[in-house]
Order: C-alpha cells, then structure tokens, then sequence
C-alpha cells in the first residue's frame, strides 16, 4: 500500500499513487455498499467524530453512512456558529475533543485553512470535508471515481470544468487532482467567475461555453455559490443560465459519449437543464453520490491503518 | 408470511391478513424490547435513514429505536424547510438519497402524497411516518395493537374516535385499519372538525360526546391541530374541553372496561383531563408509547425479508 | 462492589466509597479509551437516551461517546425549549420516553429538581448531567479522578475554587465531594458571586486571590455563568480578570506544583490566562475532559449492574 499520509487535508499533498490507492481501495466499498450486508468491522472500536462548522446534509450524511458501515463509533457535532466566533476557540473546540481520543475527525469549516491548523493540534487523523475556497478533497476523489468507472481510466481525458470557478473549492480540488492524474483540464466560465491567476495550473481557460465544450470527454459543472459572492458580479440566473448553464445544445460540442457531472445540489434551470441532469445516458449525477460514500470509507480505512502503524510503533 | 408489501405507505393498501401478521410479529417485539438485552442482529449490515421534514421527537425517537435495536445503521437527517419549497426538490433530495443505498427509508412529509411519490423513486423500503392529512400508518397500527392486548381481540368491538378527525391522518388511518378489521367505528366532533363525505368511510357520526360514547370498547382520542386549521372555526380551549374534552362524565356512557387513548403529545385540559390520562386502569396511553417502538420493529423487519428476497431474485 | 444506588442524581447522595467505586472502575475506561479499540459490550443491548433540555455541545459529547464505547444504542432526543413551559409537561416527556424501555437516561434541565423529579416517575436509572443550580455530579466526579491523578490522593488536599460559585452547581457538586473526601476547600470570589450560608459547608471564604492561593495543591476555576445572572451585580470582563482572573502572578501564590483546572469552555483573559491554560505543566484541562468520558462510562457501567440485579430479584 503507497498511501503512507497522516491526514486527507487536501488532494495538493497527494501523489498519483495515493490517488489510485484511495481510488482502488474505494472500488472494493462500492460493492459492499450495493450488498444486503453493507457492513465492515475494519473501524469498530474506534470513534470517529464529524465537526461541521457549516451546514452540509449531504456530505455529512456521506461521512456518517461511510463511518457506519466500517462500524465505527460515530458523532455528530453539531458546532454553532456562535462558538466559532474567535480563532482561540476553534483551538479550544478541538483541544477538547482531542482529549476524547477521538480516532478520525471530519472536519467542515468556513475558513480556508481552518482545517490545516486544527490537524495540528490533535493526535487523531483528520479528513477535510471542505474549508473556505481552499480544498474539498473527499469531493475530487469521488468525482475521479466516477470518471475512471464511466470512462475506463483517469488520464488523457479532456475535461472542462464550468461555471462559478472562483468560489469554489470543489473546482481547486478537482483541478488539483485532473492535473496530476495527467488529464487536460479546460475552466469554462465568465472572467468575474474565475480566479485570478488560473494560468499557473497548467489549465486552459474559455468564456464561451461552445467553444470550451468542443470534444470534451467530461463536462462537469458546478454550483453557483452565492453565499460566498461577496460584493462584485452577481448574474441573473436567467442571463447566467442562457449564457453558462448546461443544455443539449451546449453539449453537444462535446464528444458524443461525453459524462455530465454536477456536485449537487443542483439548481435546475440555472446551472443545468433538469432534463439533461435526469439522462442517464449522460448524466452520472447519481453516481457522484454512490462514489461518495465509497471513497469516504476507502479514505478512512486507509488513514485508520496508518494511525494504528503509527501508535504501535 | 402474508405480508408481500414492498413500502408501508398506508393502511389504505393493506389486506387484513397484512394487519395481523404485522401485529403478530410486534407481539415478539414487545417481549425483546422488555428485557435487559434489546438487541437483535436482523438488521445488521443494512441502512435506515429518516427524513423528517416536520418536526416529530416522539415518532422519529420511536423508529430510531426500533432500528437500533433490530442493529440497523440509523441515520437521522435534518431536512430543513428550506429545501422543500420546490417540489422539484424533494426528488432530487430522494435521488442523492437512494444513491447512497439505503436499505429503508423512513419519511414524514407536511404534504398528502408526498411519501408515495417519493417511494416511486427509490429502490429501498420506505416507511411512511406521517403525510399531511393523509396518512400515518406505524400509529394505526400500534393503537390496533394497543386495543388488540388490552380487549383480547380487534374485531367487533365499538370504537369512538373523538375530537379534530378533519385535520387529522391518524383518524385517516385509524379508520382505514379498524373498518378493515370489522370493527363498528364512530367518530365524534364538531361538523367544523368532521370531514366532508365522511359517511362512504362506513362509519357513524355524532356530534355530541354522551350520545356517541354510549356503550363503546374503546374511546380514541385525538390531538387538536391547530397548526393545520388554515382560516375556518377555530374553537376556544375552554369551549372545546367543555364540548369535546373527554373526562369522568363523558366516559360514564362508555362500557365499564372502556379504555381509553390519545396518540399524544397530549394537551391536558383540553382534550382530556389530566387525571383519566394517569388512570392506569383506563388509560392505556403509555402502552400506545410502547407499542409504536415494537410495530416499528415489525414493519421494517417485515419490509427488510421482502426487499433481501426481491434482491436475491 | 459498594455502589448501590439507583440513580445518579447527585452527590449529595453518595458515600466516600461510592465516590472511589465510580473513580477505581473509571480508571479502567481511561486505559480502554486510549487503545485502538475503545470498545466494550457492557451495555450491549441496552438503550441510553440523553435528554438535552439546555444545549452543551460537550456534556453532550462526552454521554454520548461514553454509551457508545460501551456498547449501548444511544439516542440523542433534541428537547425544545417550548416542549417544557409546563412542569405537567415534562412529566408526559417523561412517561413517554420511559414508556419507549430505556435503560438509562441522561439529563440536563435548566431547573433544580426537575432531574430528581423526573427519576421518580421511571423505571430506569436516571443520570444528572446538570440540573440548575442544584448538581451536576459527573462534573465533580471527572475532577476527583483528575486530582486524583495528578496529586496521587483525593484527601487532605487544599483546594481553592474561585470565581462565580453563586451560581454553580460544578462548585456546589465540587464542593460536595471534595469535603466528603476530607480535603480542605477554600471558595475565592466576589462576595455577589458567593452564595449565602456558604458557611455551613464547612468551607472557608475569601474575597482575595493572592489571599486565598496561599499554599494550595489545586486551583479550581469556574466560568462565568452570565446567563445564570438576574438582575444583580455583574462585572466588567477587565476588571474580573484584573481580580479574580488567575495568571502567573496569583498562581505563584499556591504550592510549586499545583495544578490548575477550568471545567470549560474557557473565556481566555476573563477567568484564566491563555499562556497558563496552555501550560502541560500546571494546566490539566484536558485531562479533565479525557477523565468525563470515563467516568461517564464508570457510573454508567455501575448503575447498569445495579438495574440488571434490581430486574433479576
């Protein structure tokens, strides 16, 4: 086994054979999550905690079922924004459950870096479930899953990455990843949308999503994160979805085979066709979210070994 | 075993035979959950999610329970208002759902219908826990099961259902499994609180208590739903206990081993007064408690056989 | 074994023996907690159903970690401030839960007595986690065990607790125990935040730090309970600190090696200095939360004992 990392803090630390180990381990934990008997004991006795900072049902709920079904102990914290007001507390907040001797914490959080800083301070290993605009690792991970299983491999493919690219860390994670694992990766967005800089990643960049679309194998949208627009450019979800939301006619520059992806939740009619996000010809919506609940347990199953190698050492 | 059913969605759907057979396997579950170890494995390895788009702590507790202790993985998720307004999104909200491959899916809807449409969509067993003015079918069947022990058997026995049966899915399901049974049913209240077109149910209707208490087995009282009374007769609490309120007097007309419930939580001095709610030797409103746990065990016990052997076919 | 009570519902009620009983079985989960696999199958089969009605996100942790490490199917009920506007209220709350067969209850309510009030009307063994400011014994039980382990004995100590006792039911339990252990205690603070007839526990009193820390093995912090505070005197954050706010300067008053506590969350530069709550050689604030869970998992293991014996009889 390559995979030898402490934490899963994001997917910039990760070489390419820790991404297919995560990925192959993964594999094994799709088909036990489609069996009768969808349980392992791989985890039990050991606790695993889930700090959400910010609300998240789905991707919590992903950690817990994953947690679960290694049969883990697991924990819902339920951590108020009121507690977070000061730096000091977070510090504090995590000193406190360190001392619980919690074995794998998953940890969501506002602000980029949070997480980095609290994996400092604890002795268990720590999986980021999303931190400010920084990573989103777990979700990259499950989006490569289901790239490799709908295309039959995770290199040489071209893929555009649309939409609201600045605030979002599900776009930084995934580029991190499409990059390493040798893929081409276009940004398909409007210049407000999309982060200063972008070049440095070895990424091609487009405006127009007929052009950027051309022969692509993978079309993955993303989600208009108002929430953290603050200030400067909001579109109308009419001129944004005329312009930048995923129809037929958009897709069908791509390959005719091309995927279509979305994180979720989706804003039907604004970011994607409702239509064309219901296709299961193209669409593998559905399957992110199966992807997710495997890759979570592969992560887990494989820091939890090197936790225990470490404390037997 | 007679029960084929692939989803509880209702008392409307099921036979007689489907009743007993729940109530007869409930019967096992009243006896395990008494004793020290209430812990059977017949779920283990399999997944329970609930999705409780109203509020219910007593109705979530009692399927939470009941699938803990069948040592099913249960996971809570906390659907916000906010994510429903669309109707579009309960769907998509059902489809992340089934992606993660649940094996029973409990749901309770502020919308009549929208627990059968929601079962269309996924392929595990799901339980309905309350839909609108619909139905609520786990109470009807822990009150069939309440009246079942405490008068040795559920047929020909006269049952008075009182109060706000307008607004109210467990008066819908109550009557739907009591008429199935042969049971005479009568239901007492205000015309502003009876249904219209209520006679095609077979049933009779009084709008005075001492007049339609008169001899009867069993006296089922119901909540008041304020929260569900949009515009129309509103009735003073004072008025209504006057009225409607069941107390020492009333329950004078029914039989003399008359028993007596309320599907709680209950409003004392509304409703009923607050000493014939503690009568233990009338009142069997904790059994009804006690009850809802064990009928929960034997849904999903019963679901869970059907659905391992809809797969293994 | 000598614990053979009912319920845990204080201190008050327990002998010294009980005290060392709960510390000398807790030493066992300290050991257990901190191995890879924390788990045990004591409560196995038996149901632990913590009743929150004030929030405390790490009270509630540590129950809930403690149950699952032992075993049990635990079940967090999210009690509503509008759920108990009347006593009459909590006693249905009550019946209700007791009639869903937990095995072992766990409270917080914002009313002195209402834990005591609600032991009396079930059947399983009840633990107070926190009720007004009457109790909260596990608090006082993880600091004994704390002290306990850090000084090698839990008698004839000198212990300062210092800060708002008025309002405190962690002094009020603290002091309990500390005085049945034949420790000496001293109470620093304000003489508003002092509590009248404080005499008769057999205490000793002072409205000066430097005064009070003279020569004493442990320094006992509290938080400012603000919210606990009606009408009355309440300081300014500055000058509290400046007074009664424990840093190098007062600490050097005590013995050369006593340690320091706070049962947290801290307000940093209000009750203590933040270089002192850091410092791993007089600070044990996370031994402290370390030792909640496994007292937590003591008495909870000891009360189980008691209630299969009372079931078996």
């Amino acid at each position: 086994m390559s995979f030898r990392h402490r934490h899963l803090l994001g997917i910039e630390p990760l070489a390419p054979t820790d991404i297919s180990a995560i990925l192959d381990r993964a594999e094994t934990y799709v088909d036990l999550s489609r069996s009768d008997s969808k349980h392992s004991d791989l985890l039990a006795g050991m606790t695993q905690i889930n700090m959400f900072f910010e609300n998240s049902t789905r991707t919590q709920a992903s950690f817990e079922l994953a947690g679960k079904r290694l049969g883990a102990d697991v924990m819902n914290m339920a951590m108020q924004a009121s507690s977070i007001k000061k730096g000091e507390t977070l510090i504090d907040t995590a000193l406190t459950l360190n001392a619980m001797q919690p074995d794998l914490l998953v940890v969501r959080h506002p602000n980029s870096g949070a997480v980095d800083l609290l994996a400092q301070k604890v002795h268990c290993a720590v999986l980021n479930a999303g931190d400010g605009r920084h990573e989103h690792p777990t979700q990259a991970l499950l989006d490569a899953l289901t790239i490799r299983r709908a295309k039959g491999r995770l290199h040489r493919l071209s893929i555009a990455i649309c939409g609201d690219i600045a605030h979002s860390r599900v776009a930084r994670s995934n580029i991190l990843a499409l990059t390493k694992m040798e893929n081409r990766v276009r940004l398909i967005g409007p210049p407000t949308l999309l982060p200063a800089g972008i070049g440095e990643f070895g990424v091609e960049v487009f405006h127009d999503m007929h052009e950027g679309l051309e022969d692509v194998d993978v079309v993955m949208m993303l989600r208009l994160q108002r929430e953290r627009m603050d200030g400067g450019f909001i579109p109308s979800e009419r001129e944004y979805y005329h312009r930048y939301g995923l129809d037929a006619d958009k897709l069908s520059r791509a390959k005719s085979d091309a995927i279509v992806m979305h994180p979720g939740p989706m804003n039907r009619g604004v970011e994607i066709d409702g239509t064309l996000a219901d296709d299961i010809n193209r669409s593998v919506i559905q399957d992110q979210v199966e992807m997710g609940v495997a890759v979570r347990m592969a992560a887990m199953d494989l820091l939890a070994h090197n936790l225990r190698e470490r404390r037997a050492a």
